[in-house]
């Protein structure tokens, strides 16, 4: 590799929230990674910094192009430059969107288990969560189209989120999916915004397909970001995008009067940078996480035999289903803190059925990787002599 | 002088939003300045850049730490710890504050002429703009205390918006005004919102007076930044104070769920670094705008008898009475842009008696100033004989 995945950045006794534990704790909770950024986004933030001059400042067309062609190149299809609006991250966004596009007390249409920030978003501004629960066979999760098809028809649903790929589960939903889930939406007026910050982290397989490239398109907002792709949380930039004018207009005064429109002194050349020149740290990555995957999924098959590797081929977070433990989530993972020192994450925050599972987070140097399995075996054997 | 405040950072080019104009054209409009950053804070930045690992942040004790020192080193009252809260910046916690502790259709209470974006928030969230316009006597402002005390004693009227210094007309209001005013929007349960970010820039004369540290505090915020002082606009950092416990819960939990409560990853150590390690810079920087300042008084007061230089002590910016043009503003900015390549702001955008005036930033190396006024004893000139 010409990059370096194995050593882990120092982060205790920084500003990271991930970090900020105990000396012998292991977090693998929060979803940021512990490689180095790659060292021509550094290189990209070093020059703005030696600018010295940080007044106001907007979105350059040399962004758009760059968000685009990345599009392009990575995911096959390429956003029109009219259709991008910068954000200064992807839950600022959704959170504008659906205070503009929706009323106080309109149903918001979730898939359950899912990222728990859609919750906070939907009833921080005094809307409704809906979900239409993913339906879940003991080996994997599927759409209860029946049940979405009801929902949707409601005159209260006006908007639905959509997680493409879907955090927790792992899950790349199929363009024909896709599709169908989007004609729903146009027949219904529903507002389909697709969350799609984990997007780029498509492990194998099929990749993913942008709710922009879809043929109905009119009612579709992509979420995207470089965030997760690039482990830089805290650059907050994203970008809106959305094919159709009239909602566009509509979503750009609602992200420009809540002040979540306006690029930082960084976020606009490091995103560059990231767009334009981080393809081959994407690619290592990508072959860097399926090592820690199949490393875990072994680990896990052969040592902790009630434990049940759930997650597809997305995401770094990996989704297990510890329902043969017979306890629920809060109480496992509380345990494991204790006796462990490991941080994962409770599956019951993301709702639906995730009270059986915990959460994962796989984006460190394998050496990480296996002192957390370690950890996990240590616990879960633990807890059953209890 | 420790400091370079003689070569202007050449932002052209770049995605300065100022210096987005012809290559003969001098922007002297926009509030940020010329002026190369405090090396000290460029060195926390690199520093931070440096780090590698940009996960999500909390801000630190540390950084308010620094923000209260400040505030007890240059104005002589520290905040409690406890009053802080992180904010994206002054507008973006301003716009989450109204929408948090006003309803719809209340009236927001503000002194015409001033900032204009105070109407932008206003109007944006559904409020109504109120003004108790400033009296203006053709040589200074002064608040109009019977039509303020009458608007503020209205029903509708539940806050109130306080320049504090006063942008655009760079007035310092007196500690004995302001016991007044918090004392007068206590008794009506008027929340007083004070904007501080212009509180470093007193150039002269008594200090302003932190809203916090007012007698009458419990209806009271004050927001301030690093922003202007340092001219880091696009560094997105500032501080509420409530020190109200009540009011500063409710206040939090609308900067959270507006989200412009997180900090992007060059917030916390740049902010620290100024607060911390720029006095010095900063004592420098009022040198020279008092430099600036007398140059371009003396200038117009010598050469342009049609003008009236109106800024008292506070700011940057220069607030000049054209009424003698017998024109509006716009007319003449725009006209003075075309003619000379200057471009100021036009008055009318602050409101009340706007129009009657321009506004010039002066926070450029002299040579900049000297240039502007050259150009502005043009345009005068060209449009006095047109
Ligand atoms: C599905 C999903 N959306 C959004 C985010 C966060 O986005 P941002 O930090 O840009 O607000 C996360 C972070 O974990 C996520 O998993
Ligand atoms: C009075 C006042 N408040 C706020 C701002 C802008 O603050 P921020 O960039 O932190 O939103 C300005 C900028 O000119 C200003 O003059």
């Amino acid at each position: 590799m010409k990059y370096d995945f194995v050593t882990a950045v120092d982060r205790r006794n920084t500003n990271s929230i991930k970090w900020n534990v105990k000396t012998d704790d292991l977090p693998m909770w929060i979803a940021d990674m512990d490689f180095k950024v790659c060292p021509e986004i550094i290189q990209a933030m070093q020059e703005k910094v030696a600018l010295q001059a940080f007044g106001y400042e907007h979105p350059t067309s040399e962004y758009f192009d760059a968000v685009a062609q990345w599009y392009q190149q990575v995911h096959g299809s390429r956003p029109k430059m009219e259709w991008m609006i910068f954000a200064t991250g992807v839950i600022p966004a959704l959170s504008s969107i659906l205070k503009r596009v929706t009323h106080i007390a309109d149903n918001v249409l979730v898939q359950a288990p899912v990222y728990n920030m859609f919750y906070h978003s939907i009833e921080n501004s005094g809307r409704h969560v809906l979900s239409s629960n993913l339906l879940y066979d003991g080996q994997e999760y599927s759409i209860d189209w029946e049940d979405l098809e009801k929902k949707l028809a409601l005159p209260p649903t006006t908007a639905m989120i959509l997680c493409n790929p879907h955090n927790p589960i792992g899950k790349v939903w199929t363009k024909t999916e896709l599709e169908k889930l989007s004609s729903l939406c146009e027949k219904n007026h529903v507002v389909l915004v697709s969350d799609e910050i984990h997007g780029d982290l498509v492990r194998k397989g099929e990749d993913y397909t942008p709710a922009f490239s879809l043929e109905h398109k009119q009612q579709v907002i992509s979420l995207v970001s470089p965030s997760k792709t690039f482990n830089v949380a805290a650059l907050h930039a994203a970008t809106v995008i959305v094919p159709n004018e009239h909602l566009r207009q509509t979503v750009n005064r609602g992200l420009n009067s809540d002040e979540v429109a306006e690029p930082n002194l960084l976020a606009i050349p490091a995103s560059i940078a990231a767009y334009t020149k981080g393809k081959l740290w994407h690619d290592e990555l990508i072959k860097q996480l399926n090592l820690n995957f199949d490393y875990a999924t072994s680990f896990i098959q052969d040592k902790l035999p009630k434990l049940k590797v759930i997650s597809e081929t997305a995401t770094y977070l990996m989704w297990i289903d510890i329902s043969k433990l017979k306890t629920d989530s809060r109480t496992f993972i509380e345990f494991l803190h204790q006796e462990t020192g490991l941080i994962v994450s409770a599956g019951e925050v993301y709702r639906g059925n995730g009270e059986d599972f915990i959460r994962v987070n796989l984006a460190c140097p394998m050496k990480l990787v296996k002192d957390g399995m370690n950890r996990l075996a240590e616990g879960v054997e633990k807890f059953l002599n209890k």
